[in-house]
């Protein structure tokens, strides 16, 4: 399959010694990774950026979850799960904004309360839990297999630890699987064959694997439709400079790393056919928060005729807000705009405004593409109707 | 008089030992000055960045003739003048792309020529060079004092240090200034208080002092039109953050650093009344080139109706140029964005486009201001016009 040239990275793997995470803040000078057998390891390198991308986090927190009961079932098989619960919060506690984060330990919550029943019955009902992104009907073979069946099969023998592992897998496998339903769906949009634009890192490093705006890259590449990317270098982090521009290179996909404020300038070159990118969280109208930055591309990608694209599995979508108006925009530390690279680049004195994100409006998108469909000229009543569907 | 306590810096000074350069490569961190004492030497400074932006350059050249002329004139008084073209060929070639350097050559050797005939009159013939920003009939009252006046002085003297030293403060003061008138030009445009946003650095160092967007950002200030300066951080070479930021903290102006891709979010705030920046050329119809980003940040200008200044003496604007299509835009080294400090940051493979300006199509621009007056929505007509003023 032509895809798997352009996909060979994972951050987060399993191991049978325990949880291997790609360090990504070495990147991409050194490739190293941390090999860690605990929940507080776990946390710890949550919390330390070793993973980032909040998709990744959930599924390194599923991990976390396997690893704590492993020894707290191993050290007190009468008591584990009560035990279990102080990991939980540690993990909770490791970067207390990350949706997905909360949304995977409660599902493994969800798990481990169904093994105390050590029924199959309560197993079931706990898999009706919510799962948003579950690859429902995709019939696209998931490495960890039929859900029930394997957390069943485990919950009847007393370890919690295999059927706690199948569902973290399944948590991968699934996210993995949305990305490349989402990567299909993306590429089918990209008619002309030309160079896409991309903010921040959506990758194999931010995700499960494959990636979200990079996972319709990789399709579209393989499909012969993209001849280049161009990558925002996505101050102050320089997610696109360290991390866009490593995976790419990884997966011999051209690259073209620029300043953020070099993108209109090139778009008025012409020949950017799209620019895509990712969300961190989508407002029922279809309002989309990501990376700062991302606005200032899409107002010019308008400007240009250059069409806008977000990619984004549902579990992304928040229904409870109405627009883009109620997303709080967390400010992050003036330093990171102050210095570089640990050295003070701008005058004591001089104050600085970090947002960690911006809302670029629905009307400015073009397409929001989720593992359920895509969603074109979004609106309060499209986005209604994807998630209802 | 309220300005000058914002306006505190010069970065090109002339003493009784030499020329004094502030060192620009240091600054923020490190207030640093060169005393040079020779033509080599303001060469060396010129070529290794020690002073940036085109018309400090060409301020700095002129001074570097009188060093020149010191030295050749003390080593034999009567080859002097064809001795010197060896410095001015050694100045001349220091930064190739300057504009303002050549300009400034040329109007020091067209005085060294009339020297030689020690008449008086061929030194006023010689002040009808072009010396277009020249700030005829302001009425300032330049510290330089009457030009003809304090060349004729010296050249009938035999010693032409004198007259070439009156010669580049001359030079100097106008510069200055320009700048100051060209400071409350744009600053009568600005209505509403409120905050102002600008790109690169285009103040005191990068001028013979005031600035140009920077000035008139000093005299808003000044005039209580102004509450805040955002200034983009610039990349790749952080002008903004290192040099914009350090000015505005010393002159006692509240200044606030952001990324380049958070202007467009902080415009959809609200507040900002002008964007306000520079210009490195100025086509015949008015389309702009300046620093990579500053086309960019007109978009979103234009698109939150954000009004945008572009504040230039007319040595600027190049008439011969139809518009900014005919402007060669050179693009500078890679390294510049792959690295950060002197430390690589992006993977080895990746490419990186590293234009060093943009152009602004001149229907962008609401004004461009110039020591000779405003243009206001400027095209062909309108620049013409203010060309044969």
């Amino acid at each position: 399959m032509a895809e798997t040239q352009h996909d060979t990275i994972r951050a987060v793997e399993w191991t049978p010694e325990g949880l291997s995470l790609l360090d990504q803040r070495a990147l991409p000078l050194k490739h190293e990774h941390v090999l860690l057998e605990d929940a507080a390891g776990v946390a710890d390198a949550i919390r330390d950026m070793v993973v980032r991308g909040a998709p990744a986090i959930g599924v390194t927190a599923a991990y976390g979850v396997v690893l704590a009961a492993r020894a707290r079932y191993a050290r007190a098989p009468a008591t584990w799960k009560q035990d279990i619960e102080q990991d939980l919060q540690l993990l909770a506690a490791s970067r207390p904004t990350a949706v997905n984060l909360f949304w995977a330990l409660e599902h493994m919550r969800a798990l481990i309360k169904s093994l105390c029943s050590g029924s199959q019955q309560s197993i079931q009902s706990s898999s009706k839990s919510p799962l948003p992104q579950a690859g429902e009907g995709r019939g696209e073979g998931l490495a960890g297999g039929n859900r029930q069946g394997s957390a069943a099969g485990a919950a009847v023998s007393g370890d919690p630890v295999p059927a706690l592992l199948a569902e973290a897998r399944k948590i991968h496998d699934e996210d993995i699987a949305a990305n490349r339903r989402m990567g299909e769906l993306g590429a089918a949009l990209i008619e002309a064959r030309g160079v896409v634009l991309t903010h921040c890192n959506t990758g194999s490093l931010a995700t499960g694997g494959y990636g979200t705006a990079l996972g319709v890259i990789r399709s579209a590449y393989a499909a012969g439709k993209v001849e280049r990317v161009y990558a925002d270098e996505t101050r102050p982090w320089l997610q696109g400079a360290r991390l866009t521009a490593w995976e790419l290179v990884q997966d011999r996909i051209p690259v073209t790393v620029l300043a953020d404020g070099a993108a209109a300038h090139l778009m008025k070159q012409g020949g950017v056919t799209w620019a895509i990118v990712g969300s961190d969280r989508i407002a029922g109208n279809g309002d989309v928060a990501n990376k700062i930055g991302t606005y200032s591309l899409a107002v010019a990608a308008r400007h240009h005729g250059v069409k806008f694209m977000v990619v984004a599995p549902t579990t992304t979508v928040d229904m409870k807000i109405n627009s883009g108006a109620e997303i709080h925009i967390e400010n992050r530390s003036p330093e990171e705009v102050l210095s570089l690279g640990g050295q003070r680049v701008a005058a004591p004195g001089a104050e600085a405004w970090n947002p960690s994100f911006d809302v670029t409006p629905a009307d400015l998108v073009d397409a929001i593409v989720t593992e359920r469909g895509v969603v074109t000229q979004p609106n309060a009543a499209k986005m209604a109707a994807l998630m209802e569907s």
